[in-house]
């Protein structure tokens, strides 16, 4: 096995992860401080990582209290490809672009638009800047 | 989409997806409180986890200094069969069964014993007590 630490999400076979159907691992913060996770789409923008959930679910309830979080993806086709990061998110963005956003996440993961909305669902979107990335393979 | 809370690991729907070769990904905290998450093989017995790492890795020592800890895992050939957990290690064990269990997860994962021992490399078995379990299909 070979594991190594660099700093650029941009790296081609780190991205390749991300721009893959893999789900991601988004760990946060409970209010107690107590860790929680859970799978999640994921998309990436230059070295952020862009996770998109609906406004006042647990993931993102807990980012506005601590912005700190952990995220993990493993190669769906080879589990001991990986990668770790740990980071804060730095930026939630609502409206247009949250809502527009899903879509495209839906269409990369289910090939169609988001079929899940529910009625008075709104959209978030949290941009993630890792401070560490962990690539084992 | 079905959710599901449950209380039982003994769930034959919830078992199956630690019986199988998925990967689990756990959450543990780091000293100064911010999450970390990473890819593990996993066993259950009863109704706990076991997570095999060696001695004084970063999920060792983090678990040593706050139990609590998080746990996600989804199958491997539908991930949107997820099951997340929140619960705490109750136990640490080393030694003589902890050595024998990372070759028994090696088998399931890799049907060999464990190949990547370290020189002077220690195991430890982690026993995980969920007290949340969610069950998404």
């Amino acid at each position: 096995m070979n594991n190594q630490t660099t700093n650029k999400l941009s790296d081609p076979n780190i991205r390749k992860l991300f721009e893959n159907k893999n789900f991601v691992f988004l760990s946060t913060l409970m209010e107690d401080g107590s860790p929680q996770v859970s799978p999640t789409w994921v998309d990436i923008e230059n070295e952020d990582i862009l996770i998109n959930t609906a406004i006042g679910r647990t993931k993102h309830r807990n980012v506005t209290r601590d912005p700190r979080v952990a995220v993990a993806v493993v190669d769906v086709n080879n589990p001991y490809n990986s990668v770790v990061i740990r980071g804060k998110v730095i930026d939630q963005l609502t409206g247009d672009i949250a809502e527009k956003h899903i879509d495209k996440l839906s269409k990369k993961y289910l090939d169609k638009e988001y079929p899940y909305r529910a009625p008075g669902e709104k959209r978030i979107l949290l941009k993630i800047r890792p401070h560490s990335i962990f690539h084992m393979n």
